[in-house]
């Protein structure tokens, strides 16, 4: 199969990785200089598991795309959030009307944004249990399992979907097929939203914001606009639930001791954050619905501050 | 005039200097082991508009009060916001049937804890635009010019409230009588309400936090919450003037390059602060009422987390 990884970061890299392997013609798009030139001068190279490999895996910036590149069978959308958009314009031309188109950001309002540049019926959203990190340019590291659940937004996709399962599945990605994606994708977006601009604001990490005795108050304030919002689409979380499963990542024995990605990606990194599309996705949907979201509101308002603050980019 | 200063810190020691050096009957109160023995040892010093000074102004604990401190004319609150009550229970002795009791604290709900230790007549509420600073335990750093306005909360007590005004401005204090005392603690508790949690948890100074784009509609949020729990106390505040007030304060060449006292107390003295007593005031008094201040709820329960992760006492 003919496959484009569209952000071919840790995850993109990941998965590019383990399809490559499976025999897949895989080609990586990314736009991090340092990252593309690495790989194409070594390959994609990664501790995978506790091995060194390095796969020749072809990389290119969208720029460089050509008409060789068409007849691509699926995209894997691995972008941030803010660069999902863009991404999509760079390889327009890529995506034929035989293109299945699989999303796997973090975040809400990606399907309103893939089609405006993909037919319905070949979108797939999904969310992954993966992890995977980077060393440092041009250089993954893969350990540990995960899982990837999928569905198509549209009743048409439902063949094709399935077939991207069964692609993902040998390529020991553990590909599931989902019959409620949309619960799966709001209800990763109630841990993201409660721990990663709580820890990013706090310099915490989360088993330090959850040993605060108003953790479990903010949990339940900012799942419950989330749910909220979400009944206005159709999707009736389970808020008990929910709060449960962020309530377990505080173990310190877990990932408690993680600090959330955007905390990375902000205070380590120094890079603009994802919460326009998680929290701050919850308040422009609230708005929309008239819905009061106050928690996810200032939230958003205050990792700006924080971003501008610290200069961010 | 025999007065008591409750709270011997930066201001209580500049409106203590200030009312001892025009000669009336001052002693200082306070808990601060290293600046009371440093002020029994050395008197108060003071570094008074550049000159260095020192007065001899007696100074106790409050377990060492006894009989000999009682029949006070006026005394003076200046404690932190969370000291008023332990502090207003220690001195209930001094406390007579004819004492003034004047509270210049900073934040809302001061009145209520009075009333349970003082006659409603002879309770005097403030606010003052003084500042003061300690250069170190029993040394203070009194720049500047200020002013103080009170009024009593109860009908009867005009009379000894003007008295306490002619007392304070013969001191140079500048004091005077307001008319709408109450309006002015909510203005200036906006002022802190809007400044000092957002600056604590951002890190940032008045200018940075002000810069950024989200400070206004945050701004007007946090003040609108303000207005409406005031309103059912029956003060109506004029939120667009208080809007420009706040916006005033973020000019660089004016106090915008200055850090907000919490921001003082938790990030650089690791001190737990008067949060409780500013949005958190307003975030109780709104559920008392059934009016929603979610902004005023996250904020003090984020400050309240920061204040946990960091270990503040």
């Amino acid at each position: 199969m003919k496959i484009v990884i569209a952000g071919a970061g840790a995850m993109g890299s990941r998965f590019g990785l383990m399809l490559h392997q499976a025999g897949n013609d895989v080609v990586l798009i990314d736009t991090w200089r340092e990252h593309v030139e690495a790989i194409k001068k070594n390959g994609l190279r990664a501790n995978y598991n506790g091995k060194e490999i390095a796969e020749p895996i072809p990389i290119f910036y969208p720029k460089e795309l050509s008409d060789s590149h068409k007849q691509v069978d699926l995209i894997v959308m691995f972008t941030k959030a803010m660069q999902l958009k863009p991404m999509l314009q760079s390889i327009k031309p890529l995506i034929g009307p035989r293109t299945m188109v699989l999303c796997l950001l973090n975040g809400l309002g990606h399907d309103d944004t893939l089609q405006n540049y993909v037919p319905k019926k070949n979108i797939l959203l999904g969310i992954t249990m993966w992890t995977a990190g980077l060393e440092g340019p041009g250089k993954a590291k893969l350990f540990g399992d995960g899982e990837v659940e999928l569905q198509n937004i549209d009743p048409s996709g439902e063949e094709n979907a399935r077939r991207i399962v069964d692609v993902l599945k040998k390529a020991g990605l553990n590909g599931t097929y989902s019959g409620n994606v949309m619960y799966s994708v709001w209800r990763k977006a109630c841990v993201n939203g409660t721990l990663n601009g709580t820890c990013t604001l706090l310099d915490a990490n989360i088993s330090e914001f959850g040993a605060t005795t108003v953790a479990v108050p903010i949990l339940k304030s900012i799942i419950s606009e989330f749910a909220a919002v979400a009944e206005k689409e159709s999707v009736i979380l389970d808020q008990e639930e929910i709060l449960q499963h962020v309530i377990e990542t505080f173990d310190p024995n877990g990932i408690g001791k993680h600090y959330p990605s955007m905390h990375q990606d902000l205070i380590k990194n120094n890079r603009l954050t994802e919460i326009d599309y998680i929290n701050g996705a919850v308040a422009r949907k609230g708005k929309k619905y008239d819905v009061p979201t106050p928690y996810c509101a200032f939230l958003t308002e205050l990792v700006h501050a924080k971003e501008q603050i610290l200069k961010a980019r």
